[in-house]
């Protein structure tokens, strides 16, 4: 199978810098901008993406679709896709490549397919790529995870695992229940010792007897706030997976609550292109610890306590 | 000031190695066994200690008497020395080295203090000591400190820092929210991975890009599961320290289910000296993973979703 035209939705941080690679391999890239912010069209002209509009379109053109969207918006954007597949009686291959769990994966996966559309499930592990430079891992799971193996020719890391659909997002899921929730982890324990007064003690004993957790944190902490307004959706669906597996689904949930919390201080405002606060491991302790003493903080059902 | 005898309760994996390396020194090292296990004695017997049976004797007996409990019984210990006490008239200081919040210790300390012992905050950072080897840090806080600091001569790391009662305690639990909380959200996520098919998956991926992590986890993970009994009224207590500092207290109360789970698990119910199953991280992760398909897990109370 050849591929000339793969949609990528959106164009955000992860989604324009996958539209770069795939642009720069000689492939056309297109997207719908409609309704989208100045950000994320500056980010899409930047790789190259070209904006067609609407769904309709995207899927009239595309061979190859890939949702990189925020979590909660996943489900919403496949039943828009799949009715315009529909109408359009269009032969398309519809990689989720969104951070959802197994079970959402597989509602997801069975609205796509009843469209007539082939379905891949695919898991992004690690950050935006870069041309030319080592990219993320795409672990693709299901009968169709084949069709979506091409775009390997075309600078993407593919990975197609053995098993049905749900396989990738397991893995992306736990991978991500990891790296995102000891960083949230981390920047708990942390803002809470410099609202306690033993903020500096705390990062000596560290340096001393946890170094390299320290460091960890110290290369994740920084470029985190104006990011976690989408890892909400992401640590929900983590806890529900985790239940789907017998365990406790509280410590996600708990990841969630932090992330509603950043999201709401002014740290949480910023967009990673214009950052003026906390950009570094201390910077951010300090901005949160004094937006976690602020009422305004206490007051907000969608930050410190917010379920 | 001069001490000669140090009382040391319990005489468990932390106490009795704390008991050895005062008796090491030259000093008499007390405890009180009454209605301890067969494994306590036969710890305390090892270390030196005296066993002088029951508090009133303690308190008769001591200069200095450090708790070190599980949190969970910190203040009920706290109330039998107290009466003792008040009924000897005993000059004492009380050293709470307890994984409990600062909010705990300070009802804790005005209990001590009503009886006219003097208290000292102090918080353990790592590992118990050996004889001759780099201990853990003694932190201690409170304007009797110094009455503790004495046995910084006798083979204790006591580092005494400025602050009122609470400040170590809040040092200790925000140093366990991430070497503990990392640790059982680790486990989580390793757990759920294997229970879902992608375990093996899971570690090749975290072998290659998160190396450092996944070290950490192999450093801690095999030895966690005969003790985690132990850390459920410590993650509550984290849970607590959060919630004072205006965090969400649910990430520790998931790590609290998490112990549970893992306490309730075959693996949960050995001691440290007779290991048979799971002692490499691969072992935890396929005897939890089983435990947790099995119906006992979802079952109980205690388990998955126990709070």
């Amino acid at each position: 199978m050849t591929v000339e035209t793969v949609a990528v939705v959106s164009a955000g941080d992860m989604g324009h810098a996958v539209g770069a690679v795939l642009a720069n391999s000689g492939l056309e890239v297109i997207t719908a901008l409609d309704g989208r912010s100045r950000r994320t069209r500056d980010l899409a002209a930047k790789a190259g993406m070209v904006d067609v509009g609407d769904a309709d379109t995207l899927v009239a053109r595309a061979g190859i679709l890939l949702s990189i969207i925020p979590p909660d918006q996943a489900v919403g954007f496949a039943d828009r896709i799949s009715a315009a597949v529909i109408s359009a009686g269009a032969d398309l291959v519809f990689v989720d490549c969104n951070a959802i769990s197994p079970d959402t994966t597989g509602k997801l996966g069975a609205i796509v397919t009843a469209s007539g559309a082939r379905f891949v499930d695919a898991g992004i592990v690690g950050g935006p790529p870069k041309i030319g430079g080592k990219g993320p891992r795409f672990y693709a799971s299901g009968e169709h995870a084949d069709a979506f193996a091409v775009l390997a020719d075309h600078g993407l890391d593919v990975r197609v695992i053995d098993g049905a659909v749900g396989q990738a997002s397991a893995l992306k899921m736990c991978y991500a229940a990891i790296t995102k929730g000891a960083a949230l982890l981390g920047t708990g324990a942390l803002v809470t010792a410099e609202a306690m007064g033993v903020g500096d003690l705390l990062l000596a004993e560290l340096r001393s007897s946890q170094a390299a957790m320290l460091g960890w944190l110290e290369g994740r902490m920084p470029s985190m706030p104006p990011k976690v307004y989408r890892w909400v959706g992401e640590m929900e669906e983590i806890a529900a997976t985790y239940e789907a597996a017998g365990l406790t689904p509280d410590f996600h949930l708990g990841a969630a609550a932090m992330c509603r919390f950043i999201e709401s201080s002014p740290l949480g405002k910023e967009v990673p292109e214009k950052r003026t606060m906390g950009t570094t491991l201390e910077g951010v302790i300090e901005h949160l610890a004094e937006f976690a003493a602020a009422p305004e903080a206490r007051r907000s059902p969608a930050a410190a306590k917010g379920r």
